[in-house]
């Protein structure tokens, strides 16, 4: 499995663990209390949006691994990384052209997950997001990805302008959706291929877009703006695949 | 506008609207207010899995627009739904051939709101939703939607299999994915289309798909069992605009 939830229990540790940036998706605290530690525990997971559930003794009791939750357990995540030759290697074990998805800056949880939820069904061999600036893998990310999350690697990079640039020596074309670009039907979407998901609110950043070999578009006949980017990176997966597949 | 949000003021209010099932998206209460009547919508909001925020005095005064808010505001969704007449009006009006989704049972609201933007972008002319056991048109439906409630009708209906079975007489064809069917680039699926969604985990129900003229299945290349609801429609959807454009 290369993905775990962990448990921390405990007042101190869980106060650690939000102290020093661990990913942590949900609190569980003692109902009424009300202490000095509890309150500093509450007022962290506000901060960090994590859901705080309030309980009974017997709840906790039930939930802890130690015996000595002192009124307080947190859920952390933790994930082993894959590296982007990984991802790679596992084009190649299968004999298939690369088809890699990189995620430039998707901020939400849910659209993380159903996007590698996606990747995983439409045959991608793996996910590249950047390392900062954007959702990690948590355990909202690991519930939507309904369990792709242990099937289809994931790699994080530093810089992902440079990340394409490397792939590209490995012989890899780079697509990304985007307004203005050409009707994603027209396109030549065989072979080996990057494709670049953008951020929901920015779409992709311009650096990234720079580098990308084509720009595609969706058509859009309603009278909003764009999809949801794990709709987006749907619909524009599935023209590939069905690319590949005549 | 289709959809607005209302402003519930006052403890009777506020219990008077849970009690008698209206949409209720959001409570805020006055912070260490613990009396009876409070104690009881805290209560139903969390029966009712809406999103309870604990604020001070000055943010109660500074939103209610009564004056008389008594420590609790409520935010309820008011949308005025069409009927199906009003979708194939809508087609009509364009001089299109229609196209409308149809939903069976989605339960979660960010795939309502999703499936409604996709709809819009896709040209659909409307959606049709059951009237129970689903996800109703609240807030959070609005906000996912990214503003297509106010564009796309929702119709909301009795009885799927008769909406069905009527709609036919009006020259649609009706088609769902599902587990089994014809991969959905071998499909025609020009021409007047009714697209079927089925419910998050146990897909379309056994009446619903009896009644489809199509069974299509969206190509699964990998480890896990289905995409998420939302992007399955979206998918699918514009596997309907890329033929509809031939």
């Amino acid at each position: 499995m290369r993905y775990e939830e962990l448990k921390i229990e405990g007042r101190n540790a869980v106060i650690e663990a939000f102290r020093s940036g661990k990913p942590i998706d949900k609190v569980f605290v003692l109902d009424g209390c009300q202490d000095g530690p509890v309150r500093t525990i509450v007022r962290e997971a506000k901060k960090y949006d994590t859901i705080l559930n309030f309980v009974t003794k017997e709840r906790l009791d039930q939930m802890s691994e130690t015996g000595k939750h002192q009124g307080v357990i947190a859920m952390a995540a933790a994930y082993e990384y894959a590296s982007v030759e990984d991802i790679l290697e596992a084009a190649k074990s299968k004999g298939e052209a690369p088809f890699i998805f990189l995620l430039d800056n998707i901020e939400d949880p849910h659209n993380l997950g159903a996007i590698i939820r996606t990747a995983n069904l439409a045959g991608a061999h793996g996910v590249i997001i950047p390392k900062r600036r954007a959702a990690g893998l948590t355990a909202t990310v690991a519930r939507t990805s309904a369990g792709a999350l242990n099937y289809t690697p994931v790699a994080k990079v530093t810089n992902m302008a440079a990340t394409i640039e490397e792939l590209k020596k490995e012989g890899l074309w780079f697509v990304c959706a985007d307004m203005g670009g050409e009707t994603m039907y027209r396109l030549n979407l065989k072979g080996p291929i990057g494709l670049v998901i953008g951020n929901e609110g920015e779409g992709v950043s311009r650096l990234v877009r720079e580098k990308c070999d084509m720009i595609a578009s969706i058509p859009m006949k309603g009278d909003i703006d764009s999809l949801n980017a794990s709709v987006a990176a749907g619909v524009l997966a599935y023209e590939i695949v069905r690319q590949r597949m005549e």
